[in-house]
């Protein structure tokens, strides 16, 4: 294990963030309050909270939360004492006076601003701020298996320019694989002076696994949730992330037996459903496609009588990012249309 | 990849066999029948069918089965046609007379005969008998991650001199890093003459890998079960090696989507539970203990009023195999003596 010298590894359990996108944002005050007390216990550095989408993300267009920014933000914050307090801010979502500077009030310690892999510059202002505020703040790098590795060193660099702590790959689509993990964060620890991270999502199957290589490859941040609690099929869990971590001797703050615990409190309590692989998950992790256009992809399928997974393929093949949910309509029909062509013939 | 020359990789899907394990080996007619179709398209190579603990097996001791050997091998050959049909041979639970004939006489293809990692020695009458019969036969090293390299080569070895066309190495505690299978698997792939293949299992959420990793090292067979369905923890998922495989371009009989499907079909029909990672099955993980221990550890925890995975860590360190399943309430009690010694202390 090569990893940078002098740097713990640290552990991000955004379980009641990522995670309440599993649930249509609807993680109460109990879960959290509950929650928030294993994470503590299991010795996480960091506990990211909120809407699925980040801050200020709440709307009928993704979706309403059960709470609040800062109802989420002040039940969290009353359990945490060594556990340190993060939210996930998408410029766009979030705004610096409505949800930002109102979050910071709840005691938030960190601030984790993302865009998509290509669009670092949307994170400037954001970062900048929080920076000269003295606050935490990392930059995070959405649907980062799409670009090659030379683009993300230059987006991460811009990161790195305007003030983040850190750079976090995120793997949007679960499409990672641990060769390409180890390539990619090996290139960021080696041309950043800041940390390098990876969050990991599980399509593939290879979530823990693609954790492990990004701290072989250098990583000092790993994002992991309970049970894999969160977005299309799943994140990297804790759990397994933490024996993982136990075997290869790679210290951290996590208490193991705690850690497992607080895997078991998620799935007795909030997880409804543990994150698991169907056909179309995993086809949206071989295809590349963002893991938020699963759902819409299957209702497609239905309308249009084709399926969905051949939807998926074809995204992938037109490299669609999220933003551009018109083009599964059109993918499904344009599919509709062919095999009512080859009925005929 | 530098799979052995010429050998084009085989799937083998153990679902209606290990799966057995996760319903307490109440697969019934229909969820066979159904499963075995699904199977058949989704080009498995072989599908082995029976109890958990294969042939003969069913006992009040081990759990009886919903159905009979010959009830389960008969439903399954009906409806493989490109297929083999396999079962497990575990000598000890399998006779020659009462159970392998008769099984053979349904249409069996193949039998794969198991033993503990060491006691490579206890498959030789079956194998020698049924490569003169002319039947394709596989030796299994169960809990494999417990040998040395050293001793694998040696008991794979015999495996090979008794007749049998293929070894495999069983994770049968889910215990293996994908570092240590390309070691032992790449040790066979170099040393035998026959192919060698590996049967994964999940505790330590690195299944997939570690297949993947077999495959890497020259393994030419790779055990899966739909979804994972599986003992302990679940075993490798079809749809996920499938991805992976698909991913890394290793060529294969299975067709992607049929083998997705055959993972959807599954849970929809008799996975009552999807097999995951709680802090028990974990441990057993990391303790690299069988994952049989982990619910009677649990019953003996109850009962002595201790930490079941403290129970697990000492049988993986006292090395316990199983059949030595004494040892969990010798340490249950010395584990509650213990406490209550700190207890007045």
């Amino acid at each position: 294990m090569n990893m940078s010298a002098g740097r713990k590894l640290e552990i991000c359990d955004t379980t009641l963030r990522d995670g309440n996108h599993a649930v249509a944002h609807q993680l109460g005050h109990t879960d959290i309050v509950e929650y928030a007390k294993a994470a503590e216990l299991a010795g996480a550095d960091l506990l990211e909270v909120g809407h699925g989408n980040g801050l200020g993300a709440s709307s009928l267009q993704v979706g309403r939360a059960a709470l609040s920014d800062t109802e989420m933000l002040t039940a969290a914050r009353a359990q945490l004492k060594n556990t340190r307090l993060g939210v996930l801010s998408i410029p766009g979502f979030a705004t610096v006076e409505r949800d930002l500077k109102p979050a910071l009030d709840c005691g938030v310690d960190e601030v984790r601003v993302g865009a998509h892999c290509t669009e670092a510059d949307v994170t400037r202002q954001q970062i900048t701020m929080l920076r000269e505020m003295g606050v935490t703040v990392k930059g995070m790098l959405l649907m980062s298996h799409m670009a090659p590795t030379k683009t993300l060193v230059e987006q991460a660099r811009l990161i790195q320019e305007y003030g983040a702590h850190a750079v976090i790959l995120m793997d949007s689509a679960g499409a990672y694989t641990p060769a390409a993990v180890e390539e990619k964060i090996g290139a960021l620890a080696g041309e950043l002076d800041i940390a390098v991270g990876f969050h990991g999502h599980n399509n593939l199957g290879l979530s823990v696994m693609n954790s492990m290589a990004a701290v072989r490859a250098g990583a000092t941040v790993v994002d992991v949730t309970a049970r894999g609690f969160g977005a299309g099929a799943g994140n990297a869990p804790l759990e397994l992330v933490a024996a993982n971590l136990h075997l290869e001797q790679i210290e951290t703050r996590l208490q193991l037996f705690a850690a497992l615990d607080a895997g078991d409190l998620a799935e007795s309590t909030f997880v409804k459903r543990i994150p698991t692989n169907d056909s179309v998950t995993i086809t949206s992790g071989i295809a590349g496609v963002f893991s938020g256009f699963a759902a819409p992809a299957r209702r497609a399928a239905q309308h249009f009588e084709v399926d969905p997974r051949d939807i998926l393929m074809e995204l992938g093949r037109r490299g669609v990012v999220a933003g551009q949910e018109d083009s599964i309509i059109e993918v499904a029909m344009g599919l509709a249309e062919k095999n009512s062509l080859i009925d005929v013939m």
